[in-house]
């Protein structure tokens, strides 16, 4: 089986996880991670991954703090088929040159714009468009559940206009010092917020508006729909369309599973790796059609839900499966992705 | 000046602040609060207020406490023309016929149900439908909001449709023990929410409907709005319709009010007591038209905002005004109510 | 090689965590669960667990939510040698009879009183005094951590005083609803707390006085010492004692681990199942000695402490293990317990 | 009478609080405020106080907004005998020589170093030192408290050494973005942290050592303190001296004030300007003596307990009373202090 060799620029919290992911993979190879951390966050893998500098400063912080780099973000380059560049916004878009200097292929993460890389990438929606280019951006946590579940919607041909909001977490849960909001919310100064236009950069028809506010707590985001539909349609219509879609999970209130911490827990208790859910966990029971609308709200864990998505655009970009069905296939086995967490 | 004696069962969130306003009116006497508890809520007020026990047992109680009740809720209701309820829902229901027997008016809280009086009450919709009842039912803080801004933009002819998602607080900010969630999010169980019917006992024509869920904080709630207009038309319009309406105050984003709680802090510079905030807050430079869609977002001071209705409920159960213009002037001017907050 | 067959009454956040190290031990096996939970607690385990139902009205309950309970907790109790008793507090009381009467071998937890078994249980303290008893408690969280440290102190010949304060987690990380306190603090009603005369169950000699209050966050307990020594000492003494004991990890505000989440967010990265954290984490870098007397700062995962010591209490009243050193070694590899979680 | 003119730089959480209280003081005027924000916080004093600004950048953004600076800070100064400086930390400093060029008095706030001013301020410990002096800092809200409880307890010959932690809030409750920590605590850095030597500025022969860390929440600093006394004695005799000290309250459990937001609320329910609280509010019954040692916890309102202090330093220096306790009668009746909340 042909091997692509996977580097990784960024250890935070989307390239640990990708990291993971790409050893599962039984077609890809981690070459290494790149950071400049010197931390816990290294030191907690410095014996099972090989470690690379981003920077030579980085290389010197490191080898002072007792790391063994292999070399900086050069060698990792060097050494790559593709690089998964997940460092903050801003950084990656200097490094996209010298990927392309190096002739090698690169994945950017949805903080990053739509136009730097001229092609943004959902699995179920344009794997196919992605084979053979040179680099793709992977489409932010939010946006990746709008193209699933809305996306579902869309192609079964129910989805006239969709109105949102999305009620994100304020900051991750490993930050003590940066983005910690408390006893309050935070709306988007401005409506309609970012996620709507970028959805489009997936789907362009659809006819999408969204609002968005940050909540006073640090795991998983939560989506509120009002979708009007193409004609008047039962729930069980509406139902199936999402069952038949990949990667989104049905959960119920009625399983007890009445908040967003009960199912992070539920993940904990299912043995996730770090607790993650990559499927977008829409509540069965909230799901509710009045005549020609919808309503129904889903809950997407910020920190895991790009993952799959990132190792299928590295299929698509490296042509190791030739569609969409194919990777996802591999992801979601080799992921142990469900279709619902609680029965088979 | 005729007066009017208010008694006041239940001395909890609103129960404190009505007895406040009540204090402020000029044609209203309050007569005394009656509750169960002995502790630091009623002991804070021993000096200042007459006190009863709602209960014999409670009279026992205080009297251990060193607290020295007037009699019990037989006595407040003796003395008194009107009884505004605020105990806790359920106890409020048994009282009714206590109130019913003895001749005397009564004013219920949201919630409570609408069967339960047979009227339910926002000043500037209904006002004049309430003159002479024998009681009303004040309806909750979201609904009150909805009604207020909504009914603005529906009594303007512009509203056709309104979907909205409607983030509470937790719990109240005193509260420890009771009712709090921590790092998370709960949606209610159902689709829609109940404050869609409960806005429709009031402005029965509105096509409402709501989701709701409650954040991680506990104080205000906010609602976040899809609104279809009946007609392509300018943002100028929509805001001129709720700025000529009564009881909303613009907030803005560009002032730095940028979250519930920079909100918050200002009401505690306007000296306001208990950092109280009648006013349903908009934020201005956050009402975007889009053809024949609007979208707005506003902060609910779930404490105190039924303050202001209650009293003009008990004007007009009381006939103490004749309409609502008449008794909401009164109300406004007595509390210091602002049509905004940063401008004349 | 003997094996010993574990039930396990009452599949909560201790319960789940024991049945998991049960299965991980080569001389234990893990007969089944019981709970009277029907929901996505016991769902998300039915097919990989031998299922009981603690009564017989939840066994009807767990039948009628499609679940295929084995049986009560009769059936669990009579296929088991020991039962390790996870139910909440009161509720656990009352099962001791039956464990006694069916003549088998029973673990409680820290909730309950010393006197209900009579015995008390630290692996490392007391391990030979369980040797073939019919029960014991493993004693709670917070004092499995104070006799873990002080014990290490105080068989050094260097503890003479302890004062502790401990701030503890308000609720467990999935409860949306019970136990919740937001953006406050609740102090313990007395003083001292109850945990000084818990730990002196186990070591009766101990000078040892806290102070409780709960913190409004929902992971691992945090403990603040002032240890008056037996004489003046160098810091290096103090972390040797803490370094040769068993069951205790440092941590260093220098590898960035600055806050309680940042060691939280690095058992996630170490793959350990839930992110638990069995060992106390004491920050090497905060431990200060001046002259006579040792400040300290550890951090107590909650949810997992005591599960370890529970693996050996079984091992002790089955006699599986001859002595403490025995049952830790094997219980420690098993789970994988550490000394240092960054270095080797 | 003599009346000085009082100047505030820095119109933040302390720089508002101490305008307000200078208004209400006989033997002051309050010339104005200078900053350098031009948002809500000072849109919403525009039409009650007279404003300058604290740099010509600022005067010129001022303007922008629309507000109507007299204008800067070297007006300000022209204006003032003496200016309160609660700018951040950092700017303060170079703020001195600014006011010593012109010849005026100057307080500074706790997050200066005592080496700056050469002096620092507690009114009950050291006002007569502060007489006719050019200048004198006045120390942060947990040293405050610290000098005013120990030093109580000390004056009365009771207290051999203090061993405490102490457990901050994490942030402002306005802050929406700025040092928020979400469900986590974040200790200090060191052990000893720097409140002890702080309040050994004030008092210098204490024996004292304090752990800091900060808690999830935003509202009050809480205290946990060991206290050798220097003999055994009786807790009358320990509640006895704390009540005999200024500017301390008693609040107790057994009135339901059983955690840190039931005091908070309190002060609304009392009408307190902001809800705030000038004493340190010590709770009763957790006040425990075992022999030779007292344990106590007690709450410290960091928005508003340096208020009465800094007014107390302003006559200090301006030689407007001759001692601390001609000062602080006046002060503590212009504010309302009280002895216990509930109790005359």
């Amino acid at each position: 089986m042909k091997t692509v060799k996977v580097g990784i620029n960024g250890y935070g919290v989307i390239g640990k996880r990708v990291a993971d992911a790409v050893r599962l993979q039984p077609d890809m190879e981690l070459v290494g991670v790149a950071d400049i951390a010197t931390d816990w966050r290294i030191k907690s893998v410095a014996d099972s991954m090989t470690l690379f500098a981003s920077t030579e400063e980085a290389r010197k912080a490191m080898i002072a703090e007792g790391l063994q780099p292999e070399g900086t973000l050069d060698n990792l380059i060097e050494r790559s088929d593709i690089i998964v560049d997940s460092t903050p916004k801003h950084v990656a878009a200097g490094n996209m040159t010298r990927y392309r200097a190096a002739g090698i292929k690169s994945i950017f993460q949805g903080g990053e714009s739509h136009e730097m890389t001229g092609h943004s990438f959902v699995a179920q929606a344009n794997y196919e468009s992605a084979l053979a280019r040179d680099t793709t951006r992977v489409v932010s946590c939010n946006t990746t559940s709008i193209v699933r579940v809305l996306g579902a919607l869309d192609s079964a041909g129910l989805l006239l206009r969709a109105r949102g909001v999305l009620i994100r977490r304020a900051t991750d849960p490993w930050e003590s010092h940066l983005g910690g909001i408390m006893n309050t919310m935070v709306p988007e100064p401005t409506i309609p917020s970012h996620q709507g236009p970028d959805a489009q950069t997936i789907l362009p028809g659809l006819d999408l508006v969204t609002i968005a506010a940050k909540g006073a707590h640090t795991q998983t985001h939560s989506h509120y729909w009002t979708l009007q539909l193409t004609r008047s349609t039962t729930r069980d219509e509406v139902l199936d369309a999402l069952r038949a879609a990949p990667r989104i999970a049905f959960i119920r209130m009625s399983d007890g599973l009445v908040a967003l911490n009960s199912t992070i827990e539920l993940m904990r208790d299912l043995g996730r790796p770090r607790g993650d859910m990559w499927e977008v966990a829409v509540w069965e029971d909230l799901v509710t059609v009045l005549g020609d609308e919808a309503f129904l709200t889903y809950q997407v864990y910020n920190e895991a839900i790009v993952v799959p998505e990132t190792i299928d655009a590295i299929r698509a970009l490296t042509n190791l499966a030739p569609d969409a069905a194919t990777s996802m296939r591999i992801t979601d086995e080799t992921l142990g992705m469900r279709k619902d967490f609680l029965r088979n």
